[in-house]
């Protein structure tokens, strides 16, 4: 066996050990560590008869590898990552290349770049989606940072990524410095919009419709096969037909409601925040997850708090019907988001964004993989500066076609008591901005009459601001 | 006139000027002091005749305060307190007190309070509500910081603070570090969900049921009779009575309806995320604002995309008393994720915070001074300890009563495409907070299912996590 491996893995986890291990597959050697004894055995167990080697020592890893080293870095996001740069860096040479795979958040992608930049390292942050599975047989990549970093792993990376239906690879070089973060960021606050709207629409069913989870197994699995088509939509129905070995029971009456969170989401909602981007569905997404932990007070709340009787406008299969409506148009709602989003900041970091590359990298492979980022594609093809999504025909129709199952779906939700803060959301997002008119301007009214903050009028040119005494 | 004064004022803009001849009236003598000279000869002249003067140079102002100093700081958030400080510092003495008066981030605060306490410098981060008016006459003072610095300004500030009704100060110590500003930074985030969601009822009205700035005058001065009565209930029915000099038409139909925003909401949001407290409809009341800054766009997509026909239901009358209904427990369910965000962050930073004297600070001067700010005192008075205001009977049996009207009124916004995002987030956090199961449960499944990331279940105690083969 080679003692020159072609690149590097340092953490072993579940997710370094398979993107190890779909690196193996196709035709690169790898040598990987991880500081924690106990992942090197397991590592070396799943490696052996490969051309893959666990090192025990990091000197004798970095020995290892062919110049210049390329290291893939799979650690926790946040201080692991800057611990392991550290460790490196001293014994690295000018060349070597480091890739971030894991979460970090972009900012510090963009720091640790400048860092590395100024020794001659090459540093990428990359986004990998598609959790374990993914990670094995083809994750979508979103690679970001020094552009001259890219040649030295285009070909390994475009090759363990996972494919569209016509053979693209998921995996394109996205923009410097922190772009790839940011981009996987997104990718994920879309995830968190996703699945809190799927978990609404199967919410609604089980408590207004009293379907049981093997109805909605097949509602879903059905639902699948139409223009909701993805691969959420695709786990859930099997997540409802899967039995509780212990018990028997749907597996999903089983388990806890109060949902755990690791920040992709969240930094999504606080940098909306401070770019000024609506991406509220996310945000709400974020605060349902919050919502869920407090477990104790919502039981002992129950007790206390009424709320009305169940409302269903139509029959079983109408509602049905109208919940599939709802959660197609919110999504588009919130997938709007995501890339004004990417829009905005792509303005203020002069990225050069190519967001049709970036609806073609979560085409395959990422957990929201989709159909419909087809049509996303597609309407970036036709015309890269875009203003917005919900402009397009596709959106545009889709949402025309739906809005009133939508909202009635969403008008169901508040007269039953029953929580759709994904749906309404949305619904908020598109009502806003499709107004030419907004109740805010009592709200700027306010401004001026407490604090003088002073006011545009609709008759004279945008810019010139006016005040009034009020009283 | 003396040369040694008992207070010093640094900035002197129209907040500064005012809190400054605040404290002239109340008995104390103030030197002001500011970098531009047209703001000094300003203030000289509003000055002039009273114990108060504008020194010309930084040297001469602090020649002029007696000892300890006592320094106000009244300038822009962010860096120019910093560039205060450091002009300041080095001519100050161990004991002297500077009091920053601005809407500061409060980790800057925690962090300027560390920097001067080690240079033994008293500091005190203080919030100030009121506008120009409230500072002149009496605002609400939420001061925080070194406790040992409260006893020196005790006097001065809680003479110059509004008063309640039954002539308690609307000032009070809130606790140490950064303590003061985080409550002020509350106070305006509840401050921008009360803004929007009376925004909300305004153009339901108008949108709804063409109602004139005139009737709806008289319907908001009429409400202020009432639960409602408050600050910004009483101002907007000023506003809608307002006609415009230039054009005699009614002035709010002359605003502009993009509004602007200094940062304490997306901060009171931010910290929320990071918190992990589901203060959703203060963030909604941020991103209405950012919504409302895409003018042309909105304008632009007005014409491209539609929404439904208006639906009422019920008659005018009804459906403006049910629009009050909804106003007003909307409004307690904003109010109590303010509170339910400063228990949290009470825990973490082991502030000690006073509820019941928190609310007794906005009772009165502040914007949101408002009577039923006096129930939630009392709450707290009964019970320091409070989960969360929604389960006490006064917000209970409140919503109890008026859910149908609340609901009805969320459910007319959705099916006539009035976005409502304020009213539609205050219901979903009911909601969710009385829900003993929410969908979530099928979020973490997912979770489970592409990620491992383990669930609880439901009938094994708390902290034992499970993991599923779901295929």
């Amino acid at each position: 066996m080679s003692s020159q491996y072609n690149f590097g893995v340092i953490g072993l986890g579940v997710m370094g050990q398979n993107l190890a291990l779909n690196i193996e597959r196709n035709g690169f050697s790898v040598v990987g560590f991880d500081l924690d004894k106990a992942m090197q055995a397991k590592a070396t167990a799943k490696f052996s008869g490969k051309k893959m080697e666990v090192a025990a020592e990091l000197q004798d890893f970095l020995a290892k590898l062919e110049s210049p080293r390329r290291i893939l870095v799979m650690v926790p996001a946040g201080e692991p990552v800057d611990a392991v740069i550290h460790d490196l860096k001293p014994h690295l040479d000018k060349g070597d290349l480091l890739i971030d795979g894991g979460n970090s958040y972009f900012p510090d992608t963009e720091r640790r770049f400048e860092e590395l930049h100024k020794a001659g390292i090459l540093f990428i942050g990359t986004g990998v989606s598609g959790g374990e599975e993914g990670a094995l047989w083809g994750p979508s990549i979103m690679p970001g940072g020094d552009p001259e970093a890219w040649p030295l792993v285009k070909p390994i990376l475009q090759t363990i990524a996972a494919k569209t239906p016509d053979n693209e690879p998921c995996c394109d070089w996205v923009g410097k410095g922190g772009a790839g973060h940011f981009v996987k960021m997104v990718h994920n606050g879309i995830e968190y919009g996703d699945m809190q709207m799927i978990s609404e629409a199967y919410f609604l069913m089980e408590q207004l419709l009293g379907l049981s989870p093997e109805e909605m197994a097949d509602v879903f699995e059905e639902w699948n096969k139409g223009e909701l088509h993805s691969y959420l939509i695709e786990i859930t129905a099997d997540i409802l037909r899967k039995k509780d070995d212990e018990t028997g029971k749907p597996m999903i009456h089983m388990i806890l409601d109060t949902v755990g969170q690791k920040g992709t989401g969240k930094w999504t909602s606080q940098v909306a925040l401070d770019l000024g981007v609506p991406a509220q569905t996310i945000a709400k997404a974020v605060f349902a997850r919050v919502a869920s932990s407090f477990k104790e007070e919502r039981m002992a709340a129950s007790a206390v708090l009424e709320g009305p009787k169940y409302s269903m406008y139509g029959n079983k299969e109408e509602v049905i019907e109208k919940i599939r409506q709802a959660l197609f148009v919110s999504k588009l709602c919130s997938y709007a988001q995501g890339f004004q989003l990417m829009k905005r900041a792509n303005e203020i970091h002069k990225w050069d964004l190519n967001f049709a590359n970036i609806a073609q990298l979560w085409r395959a492979g990422c957990i929201i993989r989709a159909q419909f980022l087809t049509d996303i594609k597609d309407a970036y093809v036709e015309n890269p500066n875009l203003t917005n999504l919900l402009l397009t025909p596709y959106f545009r129709d889709a949402i025309h076609k739906y809005q009133t199952g939508w909202r009635s779906v969403v008008a169901m939700g508040v007269e039953s008591g029953l929580p759709i803060p994904g749906f309404s959301s949305a619904l908020s997002y598109y009502d806003s901005y499709r107004a030419a008119l907004l109740p805010t301007r009592l709200v700027q009214a306010q401004r001026d009459y407490f604090g003088a903050h002073t006011f545009e009028r609709v008759d004279k040119p945008r810019g010139q601001f006016f005040h009034v005494e009020w009283k």
